[in-house]
């Protein structure tokens, strides 16, 4: 199949980049129009053999994307939509996406469910600040057990160091937004995160848990793939 | 004894603060100059009843000040001298002073010796890291006999949220200075503290070991006193 | 009565912080859901023995947790809302609680009902900000009472300073987010009190009346307890 | 006498400043090599009709410039150097200048000449932080009867709100980088005098001092002159 | 007539303040309810001898006012409402208000009611930025006239260092959020200001016309006043 | 014609710019009321020979201004309006505008009308980005046609560096607000671009693409011209 | 073996990381005292089965090391020393460390010799900015062997974009503090990297090449280890 | 004659880009060690026909540069060695490079000699800062004769915004690092830049004279070369 190339007029989709990367395209939907939206979900329609998700959804570019892909996967939470829905078979090592508190599930909805349309097993957990250490502590065994894991966390954004220091896997570090005053809108955990004490923490950009999962489903990767 | 009162031209000495407020007098040395600092220090030889602290002293100063009060206590790690050189009785609850890592000792130092001049029982604990939970999880019985605890910490600045999930006494945020990049020479820290997620949290500017035990010895000292 | 935990899905409820901590959960609205804040305030209808605070909630989570929780006390001022609605006798040293501004009224709210909630006796005193020091020193008395101050300002934020000069016991400053352009949102007043060239200032988050409240509540409350 | 113009090849002076806008020149010498600093020396030589100001000079300039002008005046503590060495007689309303503490004595006494040889009436005083208010409230009736104050301050910079909510005069407030941590190189008491509660407040440059100085001249300056 | 004192629960308003520093009060409305500003209007009806002024009202703030005061000066563009609503009869020197655009309007018309209404004379001058010298240039002769200017600026500030190297009088730089981007919210114009090359300009908070009008009317008293 | 002069009370149009510097008026709709707006599309209604373009229009000055100019050209993309509408005879070397995503069409979109519009031939190239550098690779030979290159990128900014080290032509880097996060509002991108390693590049004002494509337009003139 | 723990007084060494976490143990010597170190060089010399790496030695604290291990390795361009001398056998995937600029070798060496006494095989490119892309297209092979890339870069950062969007393993994007000026020591290339428009990018602090090659090495390891 | 490639180990000299771009090569000496620099001074030696420059070169580079080509010149005053040291025969339009003020010269000197060896004409003015508008109206005939200008200022920038105003040429401002406090390094004036309330205005990084220096030759070259 040809390059699909400049067709759009205001877009130049890059669906080869499966092939050249390995992982699908994703589309960017937050400070573009529904029209364009549209225009590239009616382009990808003839390619179901390419993942593509649309990431930082608004209402009315859901509603375009859906008018286009009817049967495409809509997760209203993380803002995200999935074509086709179903993800690929589940490969490679076990990726962990942590949230700190309820206020950070957004963006790690985000980066789990990135994860599982890159084609990583994964699972979630909620609510595990470091105000109560006894949280965290309690799953040691199932963090143990990934071959990557994500965690959200806003405010001091402390966890990461904290769970780097517990495992022997990367961590991916998602700074979130929550918060208020010298929060400074990410800036706080992101500082942290990059501070973290504890070796072993990659960071992202606040809020950006489809970047998170991203990195997480490629360290996760089997080698061979 | 009479107010002393702009006798020395460039400084305003406030020896009735004890009176006032109940805690000596402190002497920024930073910015002074030897000979500034050394009238000062002849200033308040007069006054053996008073505790006098001289905080960040560079080397010329310190020789300034023990020309006038030889018997003066100088700690170097601190960069602090007292005068006179045997702290109070120690009265009221203790005060627990805990440095994340080695390189947070001089601020965590100043701290203690601030709040033993002050007037209080004080205990040291360092390098108890996030990075491994291990170490600070095995003084949860000091930190809880305490009735504040003053923790210092650079970079990740994570600690004071996890002792304060800890103990139900207040814990002091002393941001150090340690680390490089995105630190920012504490800011990283700062902001850290400032967003702990844990309640009971009170911060001071980066590097004040000063005020951090000025504060924890207000705060752990005898409600009649 | 066994530990409640990780029964709502999206939050672990840590209802024996009460018992660890010696001071009851707080339950932060912001970022979450009506639905979810009121699945919490469903869980904690089990528990009337243990105060919960709802902090930061806008008037959808106000319906939400009332419609769960009717009797509780809603403080439309503050955001808050507690249940039971009756706080608990008072023990321990009064907590003054200081407004620089009318404008800074809400913060000072939030730390009084804080404190009070905590347990500990309050009172609150507005508008007596530097530019008028008549009015500060007029309540000085009062100050000297307290056996901790919680002195909410936003501007120059040059309160804190001036009272933790006139007392003996700790100082909290809250720095709020009133006033514009190189306020930045509450950074000058932070800095301001970060800076306190008086010792004994304790600062919070921009805009914390929870946690000042609760520092505030720590500091005062009786060493036995 | 002609204006002299483009002379010296790295400097433009602008001597006839003092026709124009009735305020001598000053030469900013940070930058600049002793040898430059030197040259503009040597060309004033001839206009000792022209007070002429050197600020912020190091050793070596102040070498460079007392080998050309011997008998210029040299604050060594102000950084200063001014010939003729006689300032002109007084004129117009007293400027008083006010250091918080010992530290800001430098930009403070930078304040004071440049008001004094822009021909002002000046008067220093020193050491009356806010955190013992006596000692400010001991000077109203010096400070009523200045027609400008130079507050300079550094730390909280919380000096100048009060000042001016004592008086009517207008309040130049002068930060200074005294300090460390989070006053920022003197950040904080610039944003803390920009978001002074009691209006008339006018702010200038960190350290500053040429600039408070030249401003409460003109300030203080009778209308027919 | 008596003082005014805490007796609106919670405003505490400084009636007495024309005496004590010579200039009326001001009433804040930003982050005050509509109620609480009807109640201060109330409360200053009965002092038609003190000129008050209300700056940044919103609507809301204004309907509530006049309700109270329905003969008080309104002014939209502003924000500001004056009681009683005819000026004092002026006295002092000129103040000259300049905005560098049209955008800068809203600040440069609330300074130059605020210096009125403090009882100077007053003129504005509009739309002169240094993009086109020739503008500035030909109101050279109304400038040197002033006794103090105020200049109005945003985007990059840089009106008030040309306008202080043509005259005498002190210039006030009142920057303004003007402009998007790299402005930062009229960060880039206060940082303008505060490092003109020309001395003489005294930097207020953005936007802040009050401050900047108060400043003029009291460097333009005349001394004996 | 005579210069028109001040002769709308809020705006001194600058008509004769033209004559003086060889561009056209802009006028900067943003902070100005539409009829303040009005006004000048009145004004300019006499003087068809020179273009005016209205920069930043909201809907609300778009309709203010079409009433005045009903055959004026507006771009609702870009929030432009030029009158006349058609623009001048093409002079000068090439200007290519380059889109590094379609969330950066808007400013490009603004930069390639407005040098259009001050008279160069232009081409606009779309999507672009570094993460598929095939794109760009393939417009090079468009690229080395350009006598300037305007490059729009958010995010990381990474653009302009690989374009300029492609070309010989300048590089005009136009840093947008594309973007969340640490991308601080074009902050990101702008430091990016400032701190290109190839050389080359000329940044502008955050989303400013009237000063891009005004730049590049002054750089592809005709040297005669 | 018996953990060893608080035996040195001021710090606690945490030599059963390696069976907790699977990594050694490093020594962050800035903010040490020589003497320190040397104590924590003695206490490993008796557990040769640990790797021990001692990072951003100055030479004070080289020669205090190399007193205790005289056969430990030290890198003097890395600031690291490493003890055994020995690496492990080298296990896992390729990690290939990128070096923008010859000034970024510093920090690309620490990550190399990091990652490789982690136990991975590893490769080092230098000299491969963006500003002649040819440099980088032509090293692609070599970078789609590796199972992590690290890729140092200061200034404009762009780097790592480019690199992530040309293969399908994780970049660890390692800012450097090379440049001046807009540079912010490093600010604008992590803001760079945390903005990068392709996905796959994980950042760690400016200069933290330790960080950045134990990353790698995590991310490279075989999944049964 | 081949592409010299990577033969330095450490540096990859990308001699073509001369061919490729049409401008020499330049090696940024900060950041290398002088043996590093001498390495690639020993390269180039073999390339007459190519133009190298060596930036921000501190007299350890220098003199390791002059060891391997003592013909080179070498200007102290900007860092900056040229060989072959002759420059270009000057072609296409001039380039004026002005200085604000005396303390500005490096930066300007450094544009100018680029400008120079990159094969321009050129012509510098020193010291015609706003403060004295005189000045630089003095020299508008020079200024309107140039297809490009640089100005250099430091302090609060507002030259180039006046200079854009008076001439139809593209100006490139170079903000510098002269001034103190709240000049942040440069930040101030490059915000005035990047707001230019003029058109015209293409900024560059803080000191990077050689940056400015290389975009006025390409804005100036020849449309044919």
């Amino acid at each position: 199949m040809p390059p699909v190339s400049d067709h759009l007029g205001f877009a130049d989709l890059d669906l080869d980049r499966t092939a050249r990367r390995g992982y699908p395209e994703a589309v960017y939907c937050a400070g573009k129009t529904p029209a364009q939206v549209a225009g590239i979900a009616a382009a990808v329609r003839e390619r179901p053999d390419v993942v593509t998700l649309f990431t930082r959804a608004e209402p009315g570019h859901a509603a375009a994307i859906l008018a286009e892909l009817p049967d495409a996967r809509h997760d209203t939470d993380a803002g995200l939509l999935a074509w086709p829905a179903t993800p690929p078979p589940a490969t490679g090592g076990l990726v962990v996406v942590v949230a700190a508190g309820t206020s950070d599930l957004r963006a790690a909805r985000e980066a789990e469910l990135t994860a599982r349309y890159l084609g990583r097993p994964t699972e979630l957990v909620v609510d595990v600040g470091v105000a109560g250490l006894h949280r965290i502590l309690a799953r040691v065994d199932l963090l143990r057990r990934a071959r990557a894991v994500v965690v959200a966390a806003g405010m001091d954004g402390a966890l990461p160091s904290v769970v780097a220091g517990l495992i022997a896997a990367p961590v991916v570090g998602l700074p979130t937004s929550v918060g208020y005053g010298a929060a400074f809108g990410g800036l706080a955990p992101l500082l942290t995160m990059l501070n973290a004490c504890a070796p072993g923490v990659a960071v992202v950009n606040i809020d950006n848990g489809y970047g998170a999962g991203h990195l997480a489903a490629q360290i996760a990767a089997d080698p061979a793939a």
